[in-house]
């Protein structure tokens, strides 16, 4: 089943429905659920109630395409963002992770970081070009929704916990990030300004026929910059699966429904990781008017494209200095 | 203005309510604002308003200290914990933030990540000692209360957002820590599992007087465990004022109403500074029965024990090696 959330053309702003997706490719259309209806909580329902409330909402009338506006699936509660694709680790690794092959630490445990949870954006947004940047990139990757709370679960019992799956685009400002990252505290202004994540929610049951032998999920990723394809990889090349990954965050701590769990970027999937092998911006950092699109098999497609910002931000302070020390 | 969130000490886990504190040091007590009050609406109120709910509330009888469990003042939507001292970042430096002095990238912005939400404890709550570390370790921090959402705002705008302040412990286990900065990332696990805020946030307004010549809040911040003084700083030392931080956080980007912006650890506000200048574990890391308390002037103290923990958290999974690569 696919949930998406959206408003419809006209209505203001704010406004914010679940609907069942219906139809294949860009001919879709969508179901409106009951107003008031949650998508997280539909997530959580036992599968029959489920089928039975989108059984009567496909009664209903469908909106097309052109009548909606597709919203983030959820506004997180807390997004993490999880390295677990090796390869790009091995790629991106000198450029931006402060390290010139994977480390030994990357096998030992999945890493991720907290993310910007204000910055989620609908899957056909318009993306505007972040300030401070000439070096604008994209991140293929494959995000969890989080429909229990949990803490301290096997993978086993984490499976539960996960809702579905979408795309997502991790927008990512590699000069910005790079300064940041010299401090040690990981990238912030470099990503806090987008992050793409639709076009809606596939439940998880609707893929258990895409799992390799070992559980992961086997899904084609790719990415295109305005029509030209520019990465490509699978999801089953994480180095731990979703289940992994949500027992790994609940050690000692809850992982809450309504939480966005991410896999981090794939081999190929940011042109960050070409910029680290080759030395060179090829291809060139994005720039307004490109429209970067991203399909997941069986999870659908998100497409935005960069515009110019018109918004007035303020200027960067540096520190006070040398200040007299003490108490 | 203090206002604290509690439960009074017979009821359920998950009751929260909101108080006024009155009284001084040890000696206070607290007046229930009515049943659904919620803390930050209270923070973004008019002044008079807020003064005339609070009139209102200190009619009613008062409850003592141990007839109520202090909250954490809010769960944030959002954290961001910056890194504003530069005498910290000097002295932690070569430990862990990968770098052996105060790198120039540090002077041009105020850093910050985002960190864990949901493991904010409250003022007394004890603090369940974390898996896979020998070297637990406090921060002594001050906090911010958002209480407007804005984006794109000048420092001036952003002294209307700042609905007050608080202490702050951001409970870290630094061996944890270090072996997930080396990815680059920032820490995650090695701070996810407790973060104390309170004991309550003291409005904007009362601490008008407490403002340095640049507008920066001076006030005495120090930390005991077992009550021998630790560490101690002044607010005034961070690089950039609450302001700063917010109109930088906000930049091309939402900063919203019940988040928390920390300054990130004081001089002398962690016990891995001091490993960090000496290159030994003096003083020793904290252990099951230590007790720390932080004092920040005119904003109060938090105390909390270190216990045991019964939790069985699931085992650490490496990544599955050496998967066939390409689409």
């Amino acid at each position: 089943m696919r949930l998406a959330s959206y408003r419809t053309a006209g209505e203001p702003a704010g406004a914010r429905r679940t609907g069942l997706v219906v139809g294949e490719r860009d001919d879709w259309w969508l179901h409106p659920f009951p107003d008031g209806t949650d998508l997280v909580a539909l997530l959580a329902a036992d599968p029959g109630e489920r089928e039975a409330a989108a059984d009567a909402a496909a009664q209903g009338d469908g909106l097309k395409p052109e009548q909606v506006v597709l919203l983030p699936p959820v506004y997180p509660v807390a997004m993490r963002d999880f390295l677990t694709f090796e390869a790009h680790v091995e790629g991106v690794g000198k450029g931006m992770q402060g390290h010139a092959s994977v480390p030994p630490e990357w096998y030992a445990a999945p890493s991720f970081l907290f993310m910007a949870p204000h910055a989620v954006t609908g899957a056909h947004d318009d993306v505007l070009m972040p300030p401070d940047t000439e070096r604008l990139d994209y991140e293929l990757e494959i995000a969890a929704v989080i429909c229990r709370d949990v803490r301290n679960v096997t993978p086993g019992q984490a499976r539960a916990a996960i809702g579905g799956y979408c795309v997502m685009n991790d927008w990512s400002a590699r000069d910005v990030q790079g300064r940041e990252m010299k401090l040690g505290l990981g990238p912030s202004k470099g990503k806090d300004f987008a992050t793409t994540i639709g076009p809606w929610v596939v439940t998880a049951d609707e893929l258990d026929d895409c799992r390799d032998a070992d559980g992961f999920l086997d899904l084609a990723m790719t990415v295109r910059v305005n029509g030209v394809e520019t990465g490509a990889d699978r999801s089953s090349h994480m180095g731990w699966s979703f289940e992994h990954l949500v027992s790994y965050a609940s050690r000692a701590s809850w992982v809450k429904a309504g939480e966005v769990l991410a896999s981090g970027t794939c081999a190929s999937g940011a042109l960050a990781e070409a910029w680290g092998r080759t030395g060179t911006l090829t291809p060139p950092p994005l720039k307004v008017g490109d429209v970067v699109e991203m399909t997941i098999e069986r999870l659908g497609t998100v497409r935005n494209r960069i515009v110019e910002s018109t918004e007035q931000v303020p200027p960067i302070v540096p520190a006070r200095r040398r200040v007299p020390q003490g108490v």
